[in-house]
């Protein structure tokens, strides 16, 4: 097929002109978008950093995106290798620090076209697993590169359940050694990024057996890859796992273990020790080890998962008021096809959840800082809410900007499905996230867990000490309930205490109901695991609403704090609105099961939503500072201007 | 980066030992397996017909599938170029003829990783639309691989929205030929398969423009690249459109059009002719040119879509009766993953709709048999019911496919993430689905105007004419209904006619609601389009609940036709109430909307459909005549151990 073929790709230079569709959408913004913009970024002087970050990045050729989508695998993770040391050098010279806003800030712009990026999950293991002096030791010698290390969990046989672990490090008195092994093909480290080509060092965890008796999962740093010239070490197989969805840049990786031995010191023990002789000490509690999982998931929501979102979105609506199909009426010109309320009712909810998802991650992330400082100094009171709040809001965030992506791709049509677009990569990317750090439904019951005992909890007589000692985001089981909700004329489910009483209502009556039939099926003699199992679905169930529950009321929250920026807290108001009654219809049967609303009351909520499409499409609410619209859309439509 | 880079490919020999897990689930099935992959495949010739296509194909060598997710986009597209011509010359040495059964299979086993699949499509538009003379001329030359033909029809700036198409075909009587032309950039064809590198003819549609009227889309046989040798032809622009989401073996491209001549005589004219003077002759209706979409959405169901859940379906739960992870109680060895009712409630209801899919496309086909040769011989009376239903049936099947085939991605965990494992190729392959040949909201949309017209056709006066002649499909629109849901227990709610009925209900009603929404607007003064607008959303969930009743009723009435088989039919009984419960579950609140089931009613439902569960776990429903296991994952086990 010797024919001359036309290549579409993206022409790097094109016209920075602003589409007149775009730019008449512009001008009816109802408030102040630079203000929303320094909300969302915490403050304008995050906006300012940011807004560095990316002119730096942007205007740098090494970071061009240009034929992103025409290299091979091989090409890309080349790239993603030399971006990083680039960014390195630039970070160097401009004296950002680890943990700095700029190195943040330009993470999230490089969106994971950036190799070595576990770098940052192994500090994070580190600080929270490690001793002073293990700290002192290796964060230095990993933030300047003197090391490549990656964090390796996961094993071809186990995911989830952490406790079937097989990797084993043995410990050797005699030479004050820990042996890691491999003892099955199940037992190979199976997933870690940047192991299959690039890391030098790997945090394993692994099964401690000392003097004889196993102590469960720790971690270990193991050399795997020789300083001198990058070959494995003795008794280390490693390799690249082959392709994947997406992540095409990152060389996820195996590890096989044939008795390598570390010295003592290389078991992270800020919770627990082995002493020369063998002796083990804890100093934590069983869950301590799992506080890097905790770290990584709430960190992924506002660095990885949630902006992956908010670019789809982005692109999605902006092509929505650029792209023109059918009539309204016979004789109107083609109208913008977000003026179609099918249109709008797949895209104003997306928007309004990563609204919603971006204060529902600020309050976490606010709650883990203030708890993380006590369990490094083993206060573990707060470790419980934590671990089941991580999970089940990084459960229900990658599930949402999953579907909600996806929605976003769809509703481009076939240009959607154009890598091109950049759809295809946010979602093939975001999707991954359902599964890493946690399964979701395993996720999802943890937090049932908290909940069922939680629940307990709140059945204590009233005002005793258990009952007051039931953690903040639950505290709510306890609070009075209504039987009906007392709403009637579509108005009145714009009051955010009606839908947020009335997630509340349906909450409490899930986890009850939960509650209810495990305890029914041990009282009939099931055991209490196989009476755990058979209600695993309602336990489900009733996690998602509390999960929904807490996000309704955390930008509620979030819209109480802006009194002082009325424009901007009724716009981001109508979303909240619009977050709060999609969830209600999208989940009707909950509401009209106790008759907690009636049929005609889920009628009058549909009318209210439906009501908001038009007010929040009327309104700006997409200035993301994200130019992911310039990036994929305009290059691939400029593109044919050059070439036809 | 030098170190040697180990490779997880996925190694052509490998042992046809059956994995324990598997055989002893073979052990306990209760029904004949051969008798029911009979009555899937139609009969059991033809269970023997793709036997033997199936053996052909997977011995011979130059159909490997070894190396095809290392490929570059360049090696798939040859490679699947080669395949095509390979099958074709086996398929000539056997006498497998055009729209055998031979070649179907073939298709389905390659699963569109055969070049020049737009062939077919080109040749159904021509038998659709072509009068005999030019099915004569043009055929011959297309199965004999004489010319390589594509289809035409989106364009960069129009999908959804026919009328809008840009292309022109202005008929020039001075020299009897028709000019065609792409008049903007948004003009220019887009997205045709084959069409980047291979074709050398497109059936373009085009408006038509003769003796200076506007006559609407027509379609014309283009030739756009040399048969000598493959350069484009005078005034045609044509090349590739870039990297998709999946689809890499596809060249889909684009095609602009400068003032290029063709006869008379390459306009199709079965319904509609241009004389040599210009006047214009219609045969058909307004409609009848888009029967070929109608065809081509018909096949897609059997030939493309649901096999795709099929062989996600497959693979997923073969995996999860192989993959062993946690302890359902302490001490116990590792369970089935499969053995979690969190698994089950994944992965046996997309089991269940792989079935109901099966038997609601094979009612459709034969409604499509039925139908065809009358409209071919311009009898278009039953063409707005199949317009319709292909249109529903089209937009429910794959939004549902899709949802599946992820849902069984993500049941599998990481390993669904690689590659390797086959699922996500299934994913982005079937999500397309969503898109093409009618982007779904927009074809639910056309099942709701059809609604809506029989529903005001059934409000006639009972027994009049009009009524009685109400769509098939439709007729239960007049039916007697029931307010209240009379079963009470859980068995009450497996009796096939209890939830036909509970679905036949809730269409009706919903259908109802639309008719009176957009009849309440437009009586309050807006106008028809704007009402119309306003109401999409309402009338997208009504036209999903009629199919939805739809497919429970085709697989109700597939049980029925079982009644010599009871084992089979127990078997599959059991998959059709969870799909019909399922469903009520998921959209519960419009079940217990007006109260035609209460919230202890939809509990006992809960109830029946967690109680079906395991009875399905325990039977051997998932031999697909479909290898995707032994095809996918045991290869990457398997490769395991020959690297280690």
């Amino acid at each position: 097929m010797g024919s001359p073929v036309h290549r579409v790709s993206m022409g790097d230079p094109w016209s920075r002109r602003v589409h007149p569709d775009i730019g008449s959408e512009r001008s009816t913004r109802s408030f102040d978008v630079e203000r929303l913009t320094n909300i969302l970024d915490g403050g304008a002087q995050n906006t300012a950093v940011r807004r560095k970050v990316e002119s730096i990045i942007h205007s740098d050729p090494v970071f061009s995106l240009k034929d992103n989508y025409f290299m091979s695998q091989n090409e890309r993770y080349e790239a993603s290798v030399q971006k990083k040391f680039h960014i390195q050098m630039i970070a160097q010279r401009l004296g950002w620090l680890e943990d700095s806003r700029e190195l943040y800030y330009a993470a999230r712009i490089f969106s994971g076209d950036l190799a070595l990026g576990l770098q940052h999950i192994f500090l994070k293991a580190l600080r929270s697993l490690g001793s002073e002096e293990q700290i002192a030791k290796w964060a230095p010698l990993c933030n300047t590169f003197q090391i490549i290390a990656t964090y390796a969990q996961t094993e071809l046989g186990h995911g989830t359940y952490l406790q079937g672990l097989e990797t084993e490090a043995t410990y050797d008195a005699d030479t004050q050694e820990f042996v890691l092994h491999s003892p099955k093909i199940t037992a190979i480290k199976w997933w870690p990024g940047d192991l299959g080509r690039s890391a030098t060092h790997a945090l394993v965890q692994a099964q401690l057996i000392c003097s004889g008796a196993r102590r469960g999962m720790h971690a270990f740093i193991v050399p795997i890859r020789s300083l001198q010239d990058h070959t494995p070490l003795p008794g280390i197989t490693v390799g690249d796992i082959g392709p994947k969805m997406g992540f095409e840049q990152t060389d996820n990786g195996f590890l096989r273990l044939d008795h390598v031995r570390v010295p003592r010191e290389n078991m992270l023990s800020r919770f627990a020790q082995v002493l020369p002789d063998g002796t083990y000490i804890k100093l934590g509690t069983a869950q301590s080890n799992y506080l890097s999982m905790v770290v990584t998931r709430v960190e992924l929501l506002l660095g990885e998962i949630i902006p992956l979102l908010q670019k789809a979105c982005v692109i999605a609506i902006r092509y929505s008021v650029i792209r023109r199909q059918s009539q309204l009426r016979p004789g109107d010109p083609e109208a913008k096809i977000l003026d179609y309320q099918t249109q709008q009712q797949k895209l104003l909810p997306q928007l309004a959840m990563a609204y919603a998802f971006h204060f529902l991650a600020t309050n976490l992330l606010e709650f883990f800082h203030h708890s993380y400082n006590a369990i490094l100094n083993r206060d573990f009171s707060l470790l419980p809410e934590l671990h089941a709040l991580s999970s089940g809001v990084k459960a229900m965030v990658s599930d949402f900007c999953t579907q909600g992506a996806e929605l976003c791709r769809r509703a481009c049509g076939g240009h959607g499905y154009s890598k091109l677009s950049g759809l295809p990569s946010l979602v093939t990317r975001v999707t991954a996230s359902c599964t890493y750090e946690g399964e979701n439904t395993v996720l999802y019951l943890q937090m049932a867990r908290f909940l069922v005992k939680s629940y307990l909890q709140s059945q204590a007589s009233p005002g005793s000490t258990s009952q007051r000692s039931l953690p903040q985001s639950v505290a709510y089981l306890t609070a009075p309930d209504l039987a009906r909700c007392p709403a009637r004329r579509a108005a009145d489910f714009l009051h955010p205490e009606v839908y947020t009483r009335a997630w509340a209502h349906v909450a409490v009556r899930l986890i009850k109901d939960s509650v209810h039939h495990l305890q029914t099926l041990q009282q009939s003699g099931a055991d209490q695991h196989e009476a755990w199992n058979q209600t695993t679905v309602i336990h489900l169930q009733a996690a998602k609403a509390h999960c929904y529950y807490v996000s309704v009321k955390s930008f509620t929250e979030a819209l109480e704090r802006l009194e002082n920026e009325p424009s901007i807290q009724q716009a981001l108001k109508r979303l909240c609105d619009l977050y709060a009654l999609h969830g209600i219809l999208s989940n009707a049967g909950d509401f009209l099961h106790d008759d907690f609303l009636s049929g005609a009351q889920v009628d009058v909520v549909r009318t209210a939503y439906l009501d908001l499409l038009p007010l929040i499409r009327s309104k700006t609410l997409l200035n993301w500072g994200n130019p992911a619209y310039e990036k994929y859309i305009r290059p691939l439509l400029q593109s044919w201007r050059a070439k036809l």
